[in-house]
């Protein structure tokens, strides 16, 4: 998938201009739908439209359903099918599956009526989810130090377009054993657990998630629905991220880079 | 209106901890609904829910409606009030405006059928709007090197938090109108234009928007709606991006930093 476009661009240094080629991060809007629904009455609805970076849409469709709670289990998902060019993804689920479209609603448009829905909407932005398991290994300081420079090795896109985020999945030991760039942030995320969803690799008890911009509220909702027990971020955390790390037992660090980091929440997953 | 919340944290650097306190940008869900239709068959309905910064609601979601085409004069708000606590707003609309919920649909569950409404949500994804005005002063390179400086002296919660974009304003001579700040660089560049459009100050012809982060296609649109000829970026154009300003003829300037910047569309505006 080719997820950058040369455009010829005037390049100004000072006073001095040069007509020169740069490399443009590809964003291309992607529609999920969904069909679900016994045989007989089956329905079709488009549950969300995104701008995102093209490549692993059934990994980003998977992952975004998952972690709104739609789904739970790989096999709830029959088919992913690609659309109209490729900027549309079905997702046939199991006819037995119930869904339940008000998880959706928050992310926009609701029939709810105003002022009665307000609250209940913002309720609902709390997904239900356990969060990681307790226990487990703690690791090292080092070990943290050491992830944003891995990442950086593989962030390919980035280095030629600056404008791409990414999100990386680590073992407790380190390894590397993914990476996802993308225009959206919530999107590499949502493709990074996509894939280990699809895979049957969920929850994700052994794992650190380390994303190379900020740890807003959704990106740690979605790791924690996940089981993530470590979030880690370069950038800084938001009070909401930090409200709901501490609250299902998430470690989460901010601002790591150059030798340091903060521990917003879970600090006895880092050995001290 | 309070953005910053102090936490205590752990500190490390390299092997050694310390406790202290770190000051969190605060994020906080906002739902917009609107109350529309004659008087007698008066409907509401909640159109948004988006994670922000508290302050400036009525101009975010002000600026959000205006983007989205649903309004397009001041006059069509009678009023805006807050509900829940501040975790709500309603805008009360004139009960002679049509309101085309449909405009709103592309940002998340829709009613349209999947297959069929995939391709035509796309395609609304680009709103009915004409762009800047042509012709008007073309400013010197050293101009726009000077800006990133104006936002950075006045970006005040991002220095003590890290974690905020920032969309700022200025005039054709460089000086800087207005600053907003929000965990959402959406938000950010809504609540900016929503204060001009409240105060009868759009279409914006003779002004400079200059974002913190990266050019995304729905940023570039929602300075194009607001007629605003030079759109600048501290970082990286998308591919989308690039396309919408070079087919309503904004200026699109990215990675303004260091005395340098990129030309992506509309180089006319730059006297070279």
């Amino acid at each position: 998938m080719n997820t950058l476009m040369p455009t010829p661009i005037v390049r100004i240094v000072g006073d001095a201009e040069s007509v020169c080629h740069d490399q443009l991060a590809i964003e291309e809007p992607l529609a999920v739908g969904i069909a679900f629904g016994p045989i007989r009455e089956r329905r079709r609805e488009t549950i969300s439209i995104t701008m995102r970076t093209p490549g692993d849409d059934a990994d980003l469709a998977a992952g975004f359903l998952f972690a709104e709670g739609v789904i739970s289990e790989p096999r709830q998902i029959l088919e992913i099918r690609p659309h109209d060019a490729g900027n549309m993804v079905c997702i046939e689920l199991h006819p037995e599956l119930e869904v339940d479209l008000s998880r959706l609603d928050r992310r926009g448009y609701t029939t709810s009526s105003c002022g009665v829905c307000g609250k209940t909407s913002i309720d609902a932005i709390e997904s239900n989810c356990d969060g990681p398991r307790s226990g487990g290994r703690s690791i090292p300081p080092s070990l943290i130090h050491s992830l944003p420079a891995r990442l950086h090795d593989v962030q390919t896109t980035f280095k030629q377009t600056g404008g791409l985020h990414a999100a990386a999945l680590f073992d407790m030991d380190g390894n590397l054993l993914g990476v996802r760039e993308d225009v959206g942030r919530h999107n590499a995320v949502d493709k990074l657990i996509g894939a280990e969803f699809r895979a049957g690799r969920v929850p994700l008890d052994d794992r650190i998630i380390l994303v190379s911009g900020r740890a807003g509220f959704e990106l740690v909702q979605k790791a924690a629905v996940a089981g993530v027990p470590i979030f880690a971020a370069v950038g800084a955390p938001t009070s909401l991220a930090v409200e709901l790390a501490r609250r299902l037992s998430v470690t989460l660090l901010g601002f790591v880079r150059d030798g340091r980091f903060n521990i917003y929440s879970g600090a006895e997953r880092i050995a001290l």
